[in-house]
């Protein structure tokens, strides 16, 4: 009998967290959420939970943390594993993923919140088979994971696609509520977003609320931008809002087909559009699971890093 | 001695063609300019171009083509090679790559222009060494080639960034000339969208005309996008309009700084901004070089698929 090794993840989001203890979405021991509270006083509840199965479970071989941003993800940065430029209160700058290794002394995967869904979505759930694919969330933030060639997208540092601006939807004049950019897509269309859009909580609205037009719009410019500037072979849309109003989902479709006006040749985005732009396929345990993923990737990487020092002996 | 294997390849632009005969930078034997005339016209043009230096210089290992878009990449399609939906008159749905295979029976590889000069400057130029980084082309029309973990990207189909749209400069009235699209990036900023917001060409106008505010806006505008959908180490920026208009490297710098407003913290992208948006290493031979890389690559991949069957008989 092969026992699975076991991990323990924490999807941080902006307003709650997950904490999820398990090998993968068959295997799943314990779920526990909390809210994100000050920094320091989320980090010690995360610590307590950690803490407590370990001494319950016995061994867990890494963490993975899939995060809110920016982060600092640079190998070489002095502030690497930090929470960095949010707007977030009493956020900026705070070690994340360092403090865990030292209290813990385990491997820390570390990575944007939606990079561990794609991650995720790739291994586990819908994406499984597909090497170029993305995965959009719409909630308290708007946010993308893009995986191109098998891998997540990482260059300078993680991608941030949420504050991109788009071309605006003709007479919206909503300047947007950014911090940093005002009118970036999650100005527009994130949820708080659409909450100052509107004057009620966007999972409160009927669908045929005249918001929705500017969302389904301004969604469908940003998969225009995906489409033309990473090509992914399905988009996955998740997140608190796309999930209490999935009749945005055709309309998002149709925008982005209108948008594109046939200049891309593709199935996917003509007759195929509805499968192209789907729900992701482990639903809500996307960014639990992509938590989960990114603790087992940590954990790969470094018993290939200690294995690397015995082969240098040898030689 | 080693000698060079040769490589012939054409760079085939909306205005231009340009045919390159060598191994690489250092070992060019012989380079053709042609005008790009009809379809037929033009590919009986480079084929006579290239049986004329097959019969003068021997063994031509394989043939590169890096092309304008957009185009079928896509290894099954039936219209593998093709120019697909372009709006330049009679190349639509017009083969390319397996016509040029048939005629000389040489592995052609075949890619967008800009994915070339990304791949040449990659291998050759100012990008030796970088994992992640893109080319920028401004001239008939707006590419960019994006190398993303050391290969260009490739999802669905080939990316298209010069067709994004884009947030319009505050006051910035003009329409746009794409076919597609309006006021994409390429039918606000492209040579020829220059020359219909001036009146006269790009080429001809002052430093200080007032359209070039709207070309850097706009060009700041596609540069943010690619900041936060593929985060590069490092941009190159080419084509006609920037090599005549070099002015134009630091309003552009500045337009991306302001635009993204410190939300990415990366010293590139303050301090270091001069050496981050900067001319093709390879300057105007970025193009020809590209057809020449996607020579030397369409050769390797038929070496190793050759060996395969080599492989499975011994097994």
């Amino acid at each position: 009998m092969i026992v699975n090794e076991l991990y323990a993840g924490v999807e941080m989001g902006g307003t709650k967290c997950v904490c999820i203890l398990g090998s993968g979405p068959d295997d799943v021991r314990a779920v526990e959420r909390l809210p994100t509270r000050s920094y320091d006083q989320t980090l010690r509840d995360i610590e307590g939970i950690i803490e407590r199965w370990r001494r319950q479970s016995g061994k867990i071989r890494a963490l993975g943390v899939a995060s809110f941003g920016p982060l600092d993800l640079r190998a070489q940065s002095d502030t690497y594993g930090f929470v960095t430029s949010t707007a977030k209160p009493g956020w900026r700058n705070s070690d994340v993923a360092c403090r865990l290794e030292r209290r813990f002394d385990l491997p820390v995967g570390f990575d944007t919140d939606v990079n561990g869904a794609a991650l995720a979505e790739g291994r586990w759930g819908a994406a499984v088979g597909l090497s170029d694919f993305a995965y959009v969330t719409v909630g308290t933030g708007i946010g993308v994971g893009t995986v191109v060639g098998g891998k997540t997208v990482f260059g300078m540092n993680h991608t941030e696609l949420g504050h991109i601006r788009i071309a605006r939807r003709a007479g919206d004049k909503f300047a947007g509520i950014c911090a940093f950019h005002g009118d970036c897509v999650e100005g527009l269309a994130s949820g708080p977003a659409i909450e100052a859009r509107a004057g009620v909580p966007a999972a409160e609205l009927a669908n045929d609320h005249p918001v929705w037009d500017c969302v389904a719009h301004d969604l469908g410019q940003l998969l225009h931008i995906m489409v033309l500037t990473t090509a992914p072979q399905r988009v996955f849309l998740g997140g608190g809002v796309l999930s209490a109003q999935t009749h945005l989902f055709t309309r998002v479709q149709k925008e982005l087909s209108r948008s594109l006006n046939r200049y891309v040749e593709a199935d996917e985005l003509e007759a195929g559009i509805a499968q192209y732009i789907v729900p992701p396929g482990l639903g809500t345990m996307s960014g639990p699971l992509g938590a989960l993923a990114l603790a087992v990737d940590a954990h790969c990487r470094n018993a290939q890093r200690a294995f690397t020092p015995a082969m240098t002996v040898s030689q």
